[in-house]
This record gives C-alpha cells, structure tokens and sequence, in this order.
C-alpha cells in the first residue's frame, strides 16, 4: 500500500470527525493527496446499510446483527474506496473503523471479543490503518455536546453506563496497540488538538508527508 | 422447542416456494398451526437487507459482504420470528435457510466452506431446521421456468455454470446431512411432489402433525 491510511475514533461528541476533516482540510492545503470517509457508509450500499443501522423499528434490533451490517459495509468500504485509494497512494483518513466496531460491539454491548476481532480480520481480510487517533473526552461531556448539536438517533440514546463502557473499552484497545493508537485529550480547544495530531503524524510518518 | 422448523431449498425455479405455500396451505386445511416465511427478508429489517442484496449497483459487490448481509438478515428473522413462532408450538415453514448460504455463497461463489459454517452457526445459534427439502432440478430447466416467469434480477442473471455449481453445492451438503435433508425429485407434477413430501413428514413427525 502507497498512501496512509489513518483513522480516527472516539465516544459521541469526542470531535473526531472534526479532527479528521481538519486532517483533510490540511492535506488539500499542502497538496497531499488524500480522501476523507467514514464508517458506516462509506459507499453506496453502506449508505443503505447505515440507514438500517440507524433506523427504529418495533423489531428486536440484535446486537449480532448489528456486527454482521457493520462487517458487510466495512467490506465494502475497503474494496471499493479503501485499498484503491491506498493503491493508488492517496491517503484515506476514515471516521471510526474497526476499533469502533471492538468497543461499541464488543465493550459496550457485550459480544464476545474475540468473535469481533476474527470478524473485523475477515472483513479487512488483514487491512489495518497505519496510524489510529483516539480522541478522547469523559463521557459526560461528549454527551453534552451531541445534545446541543444534533438530534440524537438510536444509538445516542443509549444510556450513560453504555458510553463509559465504551471509553473504557476504547482506552483498553489503544493500551493493546500502543504502536497504532494514540490516545489524544479531547478536552482541549480543537487548533490544539489539531496541532497534537500533527506532531505525531509528522514524527512518525517524515517520509510520507513532507 | 414445541414447533416444527421445516425449510425449503433448491436451484432457481426448482418450484421450493410452491412446494412451501402448499405445505402453508395444507397445515391452515388441517388447522395445523403454521407460518410461511423466507430468507432473506424475513423481518421488516430483513426486507431491507434483501432490497441491498438483490440491487444493482455500480459498485464492486463482494462476496463477504453478500455473507455478512445474509447472516444479519438471518440472526433478526430467527430472533424475531422464527424462534418466538417455535417456542408457541407453531410450525415454521421456512423458503431457504442456511442451506442456501452453503450453496450460494460458499459452492458456488467460492467462499471458505468452514467461514460460512461458523457464521451461520453464529447466526442461528446453532438452530437447525427439523427436517429440509431439497426440491433437485436440472438447472437448465430451472432457468428455463425463472425465464418465462419472472423479472431476472441480479443473482439470476449468473451464468449456468454458477448454477451448475450451485445445484452439486446442494445435493452434497444434503449427503452429508441425510438424517435432516431429503432431496425430492422436482422435475414432477406439483401435486406429486406434494405428495412425497407429506409422506416424508409424516413418517418422520407423525406425533407432532397427526
């Protein structure tokens, strides 16, 4: 693979897609090729997958289920957009990938953790980002922000014990992949944050981005 | 579980959707209580899935995620419905089930036999039907009756040797599961297939029909 691939994760309202369009805002600047995506939907069909995802019905929504949809979209995701680009050696910057999936799936709800990381390893077939940025804040605050922002959707309404499973379980995977994850303070003003996740990059990638 | 869990497999056009509405209609004559369900598509999420699964799009549609949207579809139709019906003691008629993965996705697609085995047993939970029917036709008369009948969609639109594959995928998984599979000769009248596979069932659950 030419082109880096990063990834950016997080709980709701840690600010890791603004971090990740900065990123790309950054790259367009320098004229450094690179693409911006997120998961789920990241093309067409996982758009329509997305949808699912997020939609209510009156239905038992189950937790296997919900993995089976977001492993068919990351498939998708990476044979369509992902591995192109990165073929190509343009730089894919994507919004949540598999951590997601291990600390939403697997933390927070409760699936077992080794059938997700043998399910995240058949949907990538192997892939992993070179570089992951886990934004992150106390739980509370991010909630705070996604209710003065948006409107919430099914998984937002989820209660507080399910999100601080899930930072718990984001912090867990970053401390098992020190060499990937870089744990970033999400609390600080965004230019700030912005400034930490340059320094990292340009540490470790030197070659690549200059 | 009270019920019977009875499916339906075979080749495009080999007359299985037929064969389980009459099995429907017999019960509702018999006031056996029963349903008529299929896969995919089983739930109202389940229709959404098959919709993805059975459009066209311009994008590279890959096996896996194929598999991973079967198995999301399947995981929701036995939570929702086919268990709840089971545990009831009502008797489940169901148009494809796990068989068809095996035989699509896996013989004649080509995926990993054993990956397709572990995730359908992931999303049944290790639920098998009580009793399948193999309805077996030559594939070119299969095609021959899809042809004069039907819109052709995506799938159907594989060439013959995909249904070759397909239709030897089937009769060797019903080999290797005689006990639970019967393969029934589909190239007769309708009626006397009928007839057979009420003979089948009736010596195999006379307690449970009778």
């Amino acid at each position: 693979m030419k082109g880096l691939f990063i990834t950016f994760e997080g709980v709701e309202g840690a600010g890791k897609s603004t971090q990740a369009k900065m990123l790309y805002e950054y790259f367009n600047n320098k004229k450094i090729k690179a693409i911006l995506t997120k998961e789920p939907g990241g093309t067409k069909t996982g758009l329509k997958i997305r949808e699912i995802l997020l939609s209510h019905t009156d239905e038992k929504f189950t937790g296997i289920s919900e993995l089976f949809l977001y492993e068919a979209d990351r498939n998708l995701h990476i044979e369509n957009v992902i591995k192109p680009n990165l073929e190509k050696g343009i730089n894919v910057i994507c919004d949540r990938f598999i951590d997601s999936t291990l600390a939403y799936q697997g933390y927070a709800r409760g699936l077992n953790i080794e059938l997700i990381k043998q399910l995240n390893n058949i949907a990538t077939n192997g892939l992993k980002p070179n570089i992951t940025f886990l934004i992150d804040i106390p739980v509370e605050e991010g909630l705070k922000r996604i209710k003065n922002e948006r409107n919430i959707d099914r998984i937002e309404k989820e209660d507080i014990y399910f999100h601080k499973r899930l930072r718990e379980g984001f912090l867990k995977i970053a401390e098992e992949e020190k060499e990937r994850i870089f744990v970033i303070d999400g609390t600080k003003d965004k230019k700030e944050i912005f400034k930490n996740i340059l320094n990292i990059l340009e540490k470790k990638f030197t070659n690549y981005l200059i």
